[in-house]
């Protein structure tokens, strides 16, 4: 992987000079139109070993291009408050929105190879932390990013001369660390693995790009060309709106039965039972929410169900039983122009809860595979590959002691009708119910086949549907606040 | 203050329950008219004595109405994160937008009560923190938002009750902390503090409703009905569009001279001067970006000027003496959907630099009382109060050391003229030339009339304007960095 970045590469000043001028300012050029077109975001992370020069490449193209429109994050090891949060948070916190570049310093490639080059994890861990890098930037690139990857590289002897020659010089003798020292002890073993790891996440998508850093006019100029024609290219593409790939389609069960008929939606719970069980619950979920352990999780709670299934109902009788100080309800409808901007899943990482809190939300990421789906706002491709997404979503989120439920209210296609119909009659109620519920009834069948998909392809491990038979309001609530008891009990005998 | 909530209020179960129904829905009501709306946010401040029932007010509301819409937050002390941000930042960041309800649960008033009855600050710096509290209450309700502050009261008597009460259950035993003991004792002083900070704070924008804690049917109902007034009150309001007030119109000074007018534009740097300050002043940046002290503070710079004045240059030579991890550059344009449904000083707080970091703004804030009000986009009123509004919020930037710098780029008209030829004539700079330009130019003495009240009005002790004679582009560039270097060496001398 570095053997031609060990070469000795050289530019002369004066080629340098010459090539400069117009590097520049057709970099310039590619970046308004980046701007103007506000189509795609550009990722740029800037790796490599110390002293390769990495400071200096973000500096130098923020200084070419137009700094206004780059962000530049150098991520140093987590704080306090995002330790809270799971580690993708806070790359997600900053990604570029549409138009945008955003230099990241220290990426998420940083932790797992310092981590294994100081042996402190194996070789399996490692791989699986290769294998969901690639399937991050798989993710932002299908989402439409530009994500760029440069490493820079100082072959061993180069490494020692630079610390060589700082030393000397009492003017920059402070720049070398302990941690140079300690570095270059490492180099072999960092060498390999950091190639080992170029190799394995270097994708059609997000191809690695290895730059020899010892010269700064070699550095500069291959940087900055690369970046241009990189650049161009994508944009380029961009007119030809090259169509989504076909996907093959879903096959429906040929017997035509899926899992949402086999519920039993004729369950009911008696009115007093349900008091009973209600107090019972909601005093429980109450308690568990204060268990000291429930500090060191957090609850993500997802509701979905065709219209008019009871979600707020049965998401007032979740947070009736919390401290309003702990969660926060988010109902999902149109994205704003901030959201618009990113990928679809941004809205949600925006809302997830540090450790001890509780984000609930009605509607949620799934409306991707569900309304998107339906009312074809996204290709059958996008859709498809959602699946995959949202499972990596709800992992990392797992992994971090997130634990996420997800509940699918249904009701019966007359009991839809009944409550529609009440709703417009009863005047407090009218808000609820709108032209747009009377258009999804019509398209019932296409919602359940979404739905049935949905329920086989994201129940995992992890994160199962829970699904719940809701023509009973009664019996809908008390099964949702039982399955949130004995699964936050589960977790935290698990802590 | 506290008198009428010491008298035992109390209401029974009967005539709680029959009150109750009508309430909750009338409640629902106005929060449904208030997210249609979409025309003012609602910030309700939960304050008072310890078990007085704020806690479970603040869930009650979530329970009545719809919590989906309510976003309740709890200010523990700030953690490191938000400490290396000057302290109203992280309420800023909690700011509810239109339409929806913020309860914010220890907000600004903790602080300085807190302090004030351990003794660890002087009855005078609790002055000054009531009259800071009262400027950004009064700024939150001119921009719209409508802040509803309770406190919940206990008399001494009910305080000693409630502990005894708890003590003697084992089951709640737990529930008595060291603290509340130390309250107990701290009891009378606390209510002479706080008695006092809330007669101060009560303004006719933002009053203080103070309710009796002791009976929760008596709180809970209280606190209902007020809010259901406030709100109804409000959106009747709203449908009146009340003019804003008649603001006395601003003296030209007779003799039609203007700060503006006193400046020598035909200042100018040669070449070779002009390159070697540059090279000197922009050395002397990076340095004092280095300086360890640097990291006990931050930067703001905002550049502000006519058009083609030069901001872009003189912002790049600055960046360019900087470590791209430490700067970011924020274009000012038309804000987000997400930023309009917030007071306009929203956009800016999002981006305030931590410590060690600089936040560069191309026009800022300022828009306010240069376009905004040229442009006639808010009323006279309006950009009025801002002047205030923003010496307000550079005080409490210069207060947590945070360094403001502000440079207005005056060029004369003939100069707009030509650079404006220019850029239409160069292919690469038409991007920078727009009908908009052409438009503004023929409103140059609004503009400038605008600019030297506020350069009058806004230059303060901690924040003055720096004007820039930039008619020649290399003299305004060294002066910017040779004032930059300036300030900040006083800065970190007095750090």
């Amino acid at each position: 992987m570095f053997e031609s970045a060990e070469l000795g590469h050289h530019i002369s000043k004066e080629k340098y000079e010459l090539a400069l001028p117009l590097l520049r300012k057709a970099l310039l050029d590619v970046q308004y139109k980046l701007l103007e077109l506000k189509s795609f975001p550009v990722i740029l992370l800037i790796s490599g070993v110390d002293g390769a020069g990495k400071g200096e490449t973000a500096n130098i193209l923020n200084e070419w291009m137009d700094a206004r429109h780059i962000h530049t994050y150098a991520f140093a090891p987590p704080s306090q408050d995002e330790l809270a949060k799971p580690p993708m948070w806070r790359f997600w916190q900053a990604l570029p929105p549409k138009g945008e570049i955003g230099i990241f310093f220290g990426s998420w490639y940083t932790e797992p190879i310092v981590q294994k080059s100081y042996g402190e994890i194996k070789t399996s861990e490692l791989d699986n932390a290769m294998n969901d890098i690639v399937r991050f930037e798989q993710m932002l690139t299908e989402e439409g990013a530009l994500v760029i990857k440069l490493w820079f590289h100082l072959s061993k002897d180069a490494q020692k001369n630079r610390i060589k020659a700082l030393k000397k010089d009492p003017k920059t003798r402070w720049r070398v660390s302990k941690q140079d020292i300690k570095h270059l002890k490492l180099y072999d073993r960092f060498r390999r693995i950091a190639g080992r790891v170029l190799k394995e996440t270097s994708t059609a998508n997000a191809p690695w790009m290895v730059i020899e850093g010892t010269d700064p006019n070699y550095r500069n100029l291959t940087t900055g060309e690369y970046l241009l024609e990189t650049l161009k290219s994508r944009i380029s593409q961009h007119k030809k709106k090259t169509p989504k790939p076909e996907a093959p389609p879903l096959l429906k069960p040929i017997d035509k039965l899926r899992i949402l008929d086999t519920l039993d939606l004729s369950k009911q719970q008696d009115k007093e039972t349900y008091n009973n069980q209600l107090e019972h619950y909601q005093g429980k979920l109450n308690q568990l929410s204060r268990h000291p352990k429930f500090k060191k999780m957090a609850l993500v709670l997802a509701f979905e169900g065709v219209d008019a299934a009871g979600k707020g109902g049965a998401i007032r009788r979740v947070t009736q039983a919390l401290d309003a100080r702990i969660y926060n309800v988010t109902p999902i409808s149109a994205p704003s122009d901030e959201e618009q901007a990113q990928p679809y899943l941004w809205r949600f990482w925006r809302k997830i809860p540090a450790k001890a809190h509780v984000a609930i939300f009605d509607r949620s990421w799934y409306g991707r595979v569900l309304v998107e789906r339906v009312e074809k706002f996204c290709s059958q491709y996008d859709w498809l590959r959602a699946y995959a997404e949202i499972n990596d979503f709800e992992e990392q989120l797992s992994k971090h002691d997130v634990l996420v439920l997800k509940f699918w209210l249904q009701i019966t296609q007359e009991e839809q009708l009944a409550r529609f119909t009440a709703r417009e009659e009863i005047a407090y109620k009218q808000f609820k119910i709108t032209p747009d519920d009377w258009r999804n009834r019509k398209k019932w069948n296409a919602y359940k086949l979404a739905a049935a998909d949905m329920v086989e392809r994201t129940s995992s491990v992890v994160a199962p549907w829970h699904l719940i038979e809701a023509n009973d309001k009664n019996y809908a609530r008390i099964k949702i606040l039982r399955t949130l008891c004995e699964k936050i009990e589960e977790k935290l005998a698990r802590l």
